[in-house]
């Protein structure tokens, strides 16, 4: 398998996690998202994925974007170490779990959108943080109100095994604390997070790790 | 079955299109996403759903967040009238679509965000328009690149029947004509979205024909 990926984009690092977890090998492909203007907008990168974004997942000839998509794929295709609890309610809280982050929290902060925001609104670098962090806030403040007060909770997110939700937390929250949100208000989560950091999977995705680390 | 909604949201109405698509009858709870600042963020709704977002949906004591979670569980529990294909090459290229939608385009012109941009950043309604046409336009451009030059694509975005996919690319239409984006760059998504609208299932589920329509 080849991966897309970038060492500090969030939903790549997703599926380094999930890659990880697994145990499957792959071949980091770097796909630079500020260099040139940034590679994955360039003819050769939209040849693979026309959606021009990171992650890609190529295997067996076919092309796969979306995070989430690719980590359902590697659940179907490999079941081994199961990212996904058995039945369907406690797999819907799951897929919840990781959705508050994919789809409520991480848009949001994505580099397209504060180019925008600094380049064609043209607001200044103090709006353009608290735009961060007031996003990364909301959308942790939800994450923990769902983890806080549900007894599916465990060690990690659902239960005592980590699932995709967990693939989603740790790289939400080192986008956190780069941007210097305040964490304190999100114990469950920090403490979810430190307990995903002890495995080796998660500690090899860390984008500090990665080949194209800068 | 209970589905929390309003008439306007597009999370809500995906899933109004799944639940039609599948013939599972469901009683509507309106909550009105403007009313009283937001009846999503009162305490009567934080208490089904602590994330404070819509669409919720309430199953066997169960509450459910997220539209794709809830599409998923719908999946899991309703197979008849599937909605995902039989190959995990196939599912993964449907849920990529359907997340081209949900995590890529949809969030950055949700309502909460247009009042960040207006009520605390303090742009003009000619640059929140502004805003809400660029990502409208970057997340169909993407969707459409990803239809058009598929052979997977057919009378809708996979195949010749509903998915998940088309679940999400309606109501993503909807909100972008809604807004007054151009949608002659948009061959294909537009082929698709007239097929679908000629079923009684996405009829049925549109804006205009739910009890909370103004």
């Amino acid at each position: 398998m080849k991966l897309y990926t970038y060492f500090r984009s969030s939903a790549a690092y997703r599926v380094r996690i999930a890659l990880n977890l697994k145990g499957i090998p792959y071949d980091a492909v770097p796909v630079h998202l500020l260099r040139n203007g940034g590679e994955q907008l360039g003819d050769a990168y939209r040849a693979v994925n026309p959606a021009a974004l990171l992650p890609a997942l190529e295997d067996d000839g076919n092309v796969i974007g979306q995070s989430l998509a690719i980590m359902e794929y590697l659940e179907e295709t490999h079941p081994q170490t199961p990212l996904l609890p058995a039945t369907p309610a406690e797999r819907a809280r799951v897929r919840e779990l990781a959705l508050t982050v994919a789809a409520d929290t991480h848009p949001l902060g994505n580099l397209r959108v504060l180019k925008y925001l600094t380049g064609t609104i043209g607001v200044t670098e103090d709006i353009k943080l608290g735009w961060q962090q007031h996003w990364l806030r909301t959308g942790l403040s939800g994450l923990e109100s769902l983890l806080a007060n549900d007894a599916h909770t465990g060690r990690y997110s659902h239960g005592d095994t980590p699932t995709l939700a967990d693939c989603c937390l740790v790289p939400q929250v080192f986008g956190a604390q780069r941007f210097g949100v305040d964490m304190t208000p999100y114990p469950t989560i920090m403490r979810i997070h430190a307990a995903c950091n002890e495995l080796p999977a998660f500690q090899q995705a860390h984008p500090s790790r990665q080949p194209d680390a800068e």
